[in-house]
C-alpha cells in the first residue's frame, strides 16, 4: 500500500494521536503524518473530516476519516488482522472494551484537575480520584503482564499513551504514582520495552513542556 | 437456553436497559428481567457484577456479567448471530461506533439539562444544544430509512430508547421536537411500527411522570 494513501492528521503530545501511531506500528502499517496547528489555525481537511468534533486525531485509510482514537484502533485491528489486539473471545472483547470506557470517561479528565489547578482542596480531591482510577486500573490487571494478558494487547494501545502525561501530574502535583501504584508503575516499564511504544509515544519531558505552555494560556 | 441463564438487572424507565431490552427481542433471546431498586437498596448481584460503576443495565449471560449498554448490544450481536445489527462493512462499523459515541456523550446529558431545570437561560441553551444534536444527528440519518439503512441496525437500537425522553422535555421544556426535527420525527415513527420496539422500550407518559418524581426529589 502507497504510504500517502494513509494519512493521520495528529498533534505530537496528544495521548489519543499517540494511540493511533502506536497500534499502526503494531501492524506495521505505513502512514504520512502531518501535524495540525491546533492553536493557530486547523487544516481544511480536519474540518471537512471531522466536521463534528474538529479535533484529532483522525485517520484518513484510503482517503477515508475514521475518528475517535478508540474506534480508530478497534478499526485498525478489524482491517489489519497481523499481531491482532481485540481478544478473540466476545466476552473478552467485551471486557476490554469496558476498561476502554472506563478510562476515556476518567483519565485524562482527572489529570486535567492535576496537572491545570491552582492547587489547593480541588487539586487535592483530583489526586485522589486519580490515584483511585489507577488503583480501580491494578485490580483489572491484576497479576497478568499485560491487560490483553501475556501479550500487548487494545487495552494497552489504550491506556499506555495516557501515562506519558504522569510526570506532569506529578510534577504540579507533588506526588509519585510509583508510590500509590506498584504494579501500574511495572507494567509501564514492561511496555517501555518495547519498541514499538518507544517510537509512537511523546516523551514525558515534551509533555510536561507543554502543560506548562497551557497552563500559561489559563493564567496560572 | 434456559430463560434462568440469562439476567437483565434493569430499571423501568432507563433508556440503556431499554437498549439491552430490544437488542434481545431483535435477537430473538429468552431471559429474565429483574427490576433493580435504585433509590432504596440495590442488590447484592449488582454491587458484586459492577463494582465499578453500581448502575443498570447488567447482562448477566450464563452467570458471567457484561456491563455498558452499547458494549452489552454490540457483544449481543456478535454472540446471537441471526438478524445482524452492525454493518458487515469495518469502515461503516465503526461510522456506527462513531454515532453511538456521539449520542452517548451528548443525549441524554443535554435532555437532563431540560428535564431537570428551573427554566430560563439555563434551559433555553440546553435546548438549542438539543435541537442541534438532533439536526447533526438528521444528517447521519440523511435519507436513509433507519441509521442502519435499508433494515434496523445498531445505532437504530442505541438512540430509539432515548427518544422515550423527548415528551419530558417538551413538556418542561415548552417545546416540540416535530417542529425542528422533521426526519428524526418520521424516523421514530417508523421505528414504532416494530413490535420488538414498541414491547421493550417504556412508554413516554411514564417516563415524563418519573422525571416529575425526579424533579420533586430535586427540590423543583
Amino acid at each position: 500500500m502507497s504510504k500517502t494513501n494513509n494519512v493521520l492528521l495528529g498533534f505530537p503530545t496528544s495521548p489519543f494521536c499517540a494511540r493511533v501511531k502506536l497500534a499502526l506500528a503494531e501492524k506495521g502499517v505505513d502512514y504520512e503524518e502531518r501535524e495540525e496547528d491546533l492553536f493557530g489555525g486547523k487544516s481544511e481537511l480536519l474540518l471537512k473530516s471531522n466536521p463534528i468534533h474538529q479535533k484529532v486525531p483522525v485517520f484518513l485509510h484510503d482517503g477515508k476519516p475514521l475518528l475517535e482514537s478508540s474506534i480508530i484502533v478497534s478499526y485498525l485491528d478489524e482491517v489489519f488482522t497481523s499481531n491482532p489486539l481485540l481478544p478473540t473471545c466476545a466476552y473478552e472483547r467485551a471486557q476490554a472494551r469496558f476498561w476502554t470506557d472506563f478510562i476515556d470517561k476518567k483519565v485524562f479528565e482527572t489529570m486535567r484537575g492535576i496537572w491545570l489547578s491552582k492547587g489547593g482542596e480541588e487539586q487535592e480531591v483530583a489526586k485522589k480520584d486519580f490515584i483511585e482510577i489507577l488503583k480501580q486500573l491494578e485490580e483489572a490487571l491484576g497479576e497478568k503482564d499485560f491487560f490483553g494478558g501475556d501479550s500487548f494487547g487494545y487495552v494497552d494501545v489504550i491506556a499506555i499513551p495516557l501515562t506519558t502525561w504522569f510526570l506532569a501530574c506529578e510534577k504540579f502535583g507533588a506526588f509519585k504514582v510509583e508510590d500509590h501504584c506498584p504494579k501500574i508503575t511495572a507494567w509501564i516499564k514492561r511496555c517501555f520495552q518495547k519498541p514499538t511504544v518507544v517510537k509512537s509515544l511523546p516523551h514525558p519531558e515534551n509533555v510536561y513542556q507543554f502543560t506548562t505552555q497551557l497552563r500559561q494560556m489559563h493564567g496560572l
